[in-house]
């Protein structure tokens, strides 16, 4: 049963996503999700001398964008009559509450297996989406439990290596192109590649004159050197960024094929995180988790190159932090330090 | 000339605002500000077993509900023939934000002195809307020379101590209604009492049947004091509370006649305070200053004692905190606490 599946998966890396596929997704998944706000900062153009959009998913279905990919992986399947009894999921980050609210939603079952240090404030939201979470001890039995479930008929959501959950992550950015937006530049923060992959295909459907950019963690930079040497690197361990969105160990050969073809990957450093964490929060007035800090940080660095003022589009992908992160954020102060004047 | 000022705003004390006034200040502001969102927490919700709304007024203009008093002040002035050319405050808190951007909305000037320990990001936000920031070294200083430049001729626009301030600052939560929404009691911060007073008529006009109160830190319960004793209560110092928009020594007569009137006035522990900070940042994913989550905190006290589930109106005012607020909050750990479990 495994190995079939693997085979499976092993053909549908082939398979590419056609950028209407995005519109397609948009469709179906928006009559059930918060269309979230798109945000601007008279300050922070005003300091910057460009303009910024961003695109706030913290205010997304279970205050992450996760949930859109989720929801349209789900619905396609039931769409092509394939609708599970029960999804399945491992995760200690928003996807795993991402597929609990989607499976809810469908009126369908969820499992979610938990490690054991998740924060109650997580559990408690998972379950409040209507999903079994079976607390376990480690990551490593999570993801065996995962799959002794599909096992037993479930269906597995994996978090970004899927042609449907890509699609759905992309919807974000389209919305703000269907606002009429036309940015020069697309930022998303990139953990296994979902949503910069999504918006890549969204950009190239209703704005394919921008420039998109992947973003990640200096530490945790396995999308840069892969797109630097045309080669998957993988981290042998989780790095021990603050941007636990960004630990992935490596992309798939699914959304690497979309990475290859953007205009770049920035690396960010974990103080420049945690600067643009303080920020965003102070100028958006928004949660915004170390993750989603990624592409504001970049975009200030590309903005800082350009001779004339330009649009940048920054997805903040999600709001879901637990109390170390928040307290990480702000033990040190840098709000002393204004965009633009000091930094 | 201050003399004069002082009959004329000594006869204005008696003037009381009639609830349709809060109608005409939403038709004339609202043009120019954000309509800003009302909130929901599915998990809160589900927890406490009641139906709780916020009103986020910090996505209103400059991040505060302050801007609203402060345009309406200016736009009635204009509409009388009495334009000033220049408008002054004295504040380092959200009302000279608010005088700031509404003086550049009407297109007069405006000058605010502003003590010179007020936040570098504060100073910047001002100057940001177009106006003339002054640094001084007291706060008494910041009062005279805002006096002085009232003798040349400019407005001085007080913080809630006017009737143009107060139905301005109503439209929060005449908003709310006016979406259909029917709570069951309204809960609004109280410093000087402009907000709790604007509200307690918006409630008045549009929902009357729903109780009003008035939400104070325990550290700083003047109005609570007042409201039981039925005389102004005046602190001599500042309370050091952590909800820095609570901490004014007194009610004005005019607001207190409102005050009088509300179904009750609740004092809130600091660590209560902090606990909801935290929460609403949590929940909501929106910075919460700690005068903010003083509605939530009360809110969560009366619904306790409520048999069968109760809406309530909660109004977030605003969202701008210095670095060595978020700080304090995010110093102690309250999100493993889960409200209506442990709390």
């Amino acid at each position: 049963m495994e190995d079939l599946s693997e085979i499976v998966s092993e053909k549908e890396k082939l398979s590419v996503i056609q950028p209407e596929a995005i519109r397609s997704a948009l469709k179906r998944i928006s009559p059930h999700l918060n269309k979230t706000p798109i945000l601007k900062s008279h300050l922070l153009n005003s300091l910057l001398g460009h303009e910024i959009f961003f695109k706030a998913e913290v205010f997304q279905k279970t205050g992450a964008f996760k949930a859109r990919g989720a929801l349209n992986a789900i619905l396609r399947m039931q769409e092509e009559g394939n609708l599970p009894k029960k999804v399945v999921a491992y995760s200690s980050g928003n996807h795993a509450q991402g597929v609990a609210w989607a499976a809810a939603r469908a009126g369908i079952e969820s499992t979610i297996f938990l490690p054991k240090n998740v924060s109650s404030v997580k559990k408690a939201a998972t379950r409040s989406y209507g999903a079994k979470v079976i607390e376990v001890e480690t990551r490593q039995e999570a993801e065996r439990l995962a799959r002794e479930e599909e096992l037993k008929g479930a269906v597995l959501i994996p978090p970004f290596d899927h042609d449907y959950v890509i699609e759905g992550q992309g919807t974000a950015c389209l919305e703000v192109l269907d606002e009429g937006i036309k940015p020069d530049a697309v930022f998303a923060p990139c953990g296994g590649g979902g949503l910069v992959s999504g918006s890549y295909l969204a950009t190239k459907l209703a704005c394919p004159e921008a420039k998109v950019f992947a973003v990640e963690p200096l530490i945790a930079n396995d999308a840069a050197m892969s797109y630097r040497s045309g080669e998957i690197y993988k981290f042998n361990e989780q790095p021990g960024t603050i941007a636990d969105g960004a630990r992935t160990l490596a992309l798939a050969p699914r959304t690497f094929q979309y990475v290859k073809q953007l205009a770049g990957v920035y690396e960010i450093g974990e103080e420049d995180i945690i600067y643009w964490s303080q920020w965003i929060n102070h100028l958006l007035k928004i949660t915004c988790e170390p993750s989603s800090a990624l592409g504001m940080a970049a975009a200030h660095k590309w903005l800082h190159g350009q001779e004339k003022g330009q649009k940048a589009l920054v997805i903040i992908s999600g709001g879901n932090m637990s109390e170390e992160t928040y307290r990480k954020i702000w033990q040190k102060d840098y709000l002393s330090a204004i965009p633009g004047i000091i930094a």
